[in-house]
């Protein structure tokens, strides 16, 4: 097998005595899918077929296999990086993916972020403490409803106003003039302000109808939109990340589902790979129940340097208040993006005041982890 | 709410006591994502906020949810579709989707099936048995070494050959020289059997790139190609499907393990409403461990009477061998496709021999289910 290949690391949930038949067996699911005494090619045995490196006993009964899977199969296509990593095997219940590794050229030809962690405080011109976003709720809600939402946002100081992952073409605020009439509510709000806040419209459909979208949003001056990558295929997402160089893409983690991928791998390692400029993520102790080191190895994927791809920037989310505010900044540090959204449309009336205390409660000097 | 909507139901797995608890938070999460509290619209809290219709406890201590959604917040994309039914519950591992119901109109607009199983008989001219299809196997072979396996299969009489789904556009055999070489190699076999054996090439990246693959093996004759719905995204899927009426797709459930939709939503209905003249699933006692009765609730659900879309095929796969012919042929009936790979591609140099053996059992005449 050639030097330039991807590793990936499988936990497989059979007796120890098994495992090493098991891992055989997933590395010829993962690349020949066939019986390797049906295959006569010797180059296809030495170069494509996918090889177990070797198999970590855990504590837990489980073992970790090691697999190296020949980057001549991915042809540089994100679903099919996909597929190959997890394709059929995310069919078979006693196969976790835990954790891959790309050679660079492999990276650097998907790309990572167009603008990262560093180009959303430019594009916001906020620095030294985390970003500040909320979302567009409910979807029913019409278009006056939702500019207005925005002027409130935008007034009280959130950095990032983003659709929610719910909003596609609906008849009550259809994309066009929802993104029209956000996207001048943040500009008159601007102007007032100085600031520089952001409108993220939420992309939904196919390719074609993506990149319809994100021209009409960009002739209103709309620099970051909102993407659900499961949902509308890596290969999709990468596509459009390549085609607008400048624009920020923000990675809702929707349909992510397939919980035999480690979160830290889908959300950190993944959508960082095929360009997301932000990742929101279920934070622990909210709607969602992944535990709090899982939510730090996301965001620690998201951040650690990787073959000079950009950083992404983390975004904890999912039932987020502006009382856990301190603890996030602490957990997480100034490079982070918090995301709350019904916590502070439960304030009704009351919005705008709740929304300046989210505002000031990221502001707030005091500890930030590193 | 109005009466036209999606019926969803999901097995909690929280105390019965909680049971309805669980369910409501559910529905705010599968539609307005905010507490209900929050909502000011009266029309969004009456037409948009998702409806616990009941909630049944069962034997093994879990409930059964059934959820209303509306079906505005849909709007006939197929993306939006699963973003509603499971996009951010798929990240709470409590929640399991296990049926679905639209209305008529919502699945017309969709349209399901190209042309079905009538049309995949009429396509290869098989009629009364079970259709046999193999595989392309493994990645890393050259053009030659394929179209030579295309020309053993189809002389065999094998129906339809498709791509391993592995296939992309690797340089051992580019997808533009793949297609033209397999595709003429199944012109001139048909052109001696006087049979209509039909090759599938599969399909790999975004729309574009899909739409520009389709468009030339259609210049080559092309009639049916493979698709893995999950990786290119549904509405990816749904909209080539529409664009090309009369092409038949071969759904594959590569990257499927969203593991908690029940495999008879996802590969039974799901697969069919967006389009699948086929589904592959892997099919019990091979290589995959779905038990006997799910596999027979996904054919079930591909061919039931469902609002007037045009039945599937189901294509029971994954480690099937000849010697379980007769069984599958008992199990499933006529209308279904056999998938046999990598257990013929075994018998290497007698790979011609074996092929013929697949065909004759499935002709074979014998119990065959209703």
């Amino acid at each position: 097998m050639p030097r330039d290949n991807i590793s990936a690391v499988y936990r497989l949930k059979v007796p120890p005595a098994m495992a090493a038949h098991r891992a055989q067996t997933l590395a010829l699911e993962q690349s020949v899918e066939m019986p390797a005494e049906a295959v006569t090619d010797l180059r296809v045995l030495d170069e494509v077929l996918a090889r177990v490196e070797r198999i970590e006993p855990q504590a837990d009964g489980t073992s970790l296999a090691h697999l190296r899977l020949a980057c001549e199969t991915v042809c540089e296509d994100a679903g099919q990086l996909m597929n190959m990593l997890f394709g059929n095997c995310s069919l078979q219940p006693d196969v976790e993916l835990v954790d891959i590794e790309l050679p660079p050229s492999l990276a650097q030809s998907f790309g990572g972020p167009n603008i990262g962690i560093d180009g959303l405080r430019r594009l916001t011109d906020v620095h030294g403490r985390p970003l500040t976003c909320s979302a567009l709720k409910p979807i029913g809600s019409t278009v006056d409803q939702l500019a207005g939402l925005c002027r409130t946002f935008a007034q009280a100081g959130i950095d990032i106003i983003k659709d929610d992952h719910g909003w596609a073409n609906q008849r009550s605020a259809p994309f066009a003039e929802r993104v029209t009439a956000c996207q001048q509510a943040m500009r008159e709000a601007n102007g007032a302000s100085g600031r520089r806040a952001v409108y993220a419209p939420s992309l939904y459909g196919t390719q074609v109808q993506m990149q319809r979208q994100i021209e009409l949003a960009r002739t209103h001056g709309v620099g970051a939109v909102l993407i659900a990558p499961l949902i509308c295929g890596v290969a999709t997402f990468n596509a459009l990340k390549r085609e607008h160089p400048d624009l920020a893409f923000i990675a809702h983690p929707a349909f992510g589902g397939a919980s035999r991928i480690a979160p830290s791998v889908l959300l950190g390692k993944l959508f960082r790979l095929f360009g997301a400029d932000a990742v929101i993520f279920p934070n622990h102790g909210g709607r969602f129940t992944y535990p709090a080191e899982i939510c730090q190895d996301i965001a620690r994927s998201n951040r650690a340097p990787w073959h000079g791809l950009r950083p992404t920037m983390p975004v904890p989310a999912g039932g987020m208040s502006v009382e856990r505010v301190t603890e996030i900044k602490r957990e997480y540090g100034a490079d982070t993006m918090l995301l709350i959204g019904g916590s502070l449309l439960i304030a009704r009336e009351r919005l705008a005041e709740r929304s300046r205390a989210f505002v000031e409660a990221v502001a707030a000097p005091g500890e930030v982890a590193a």
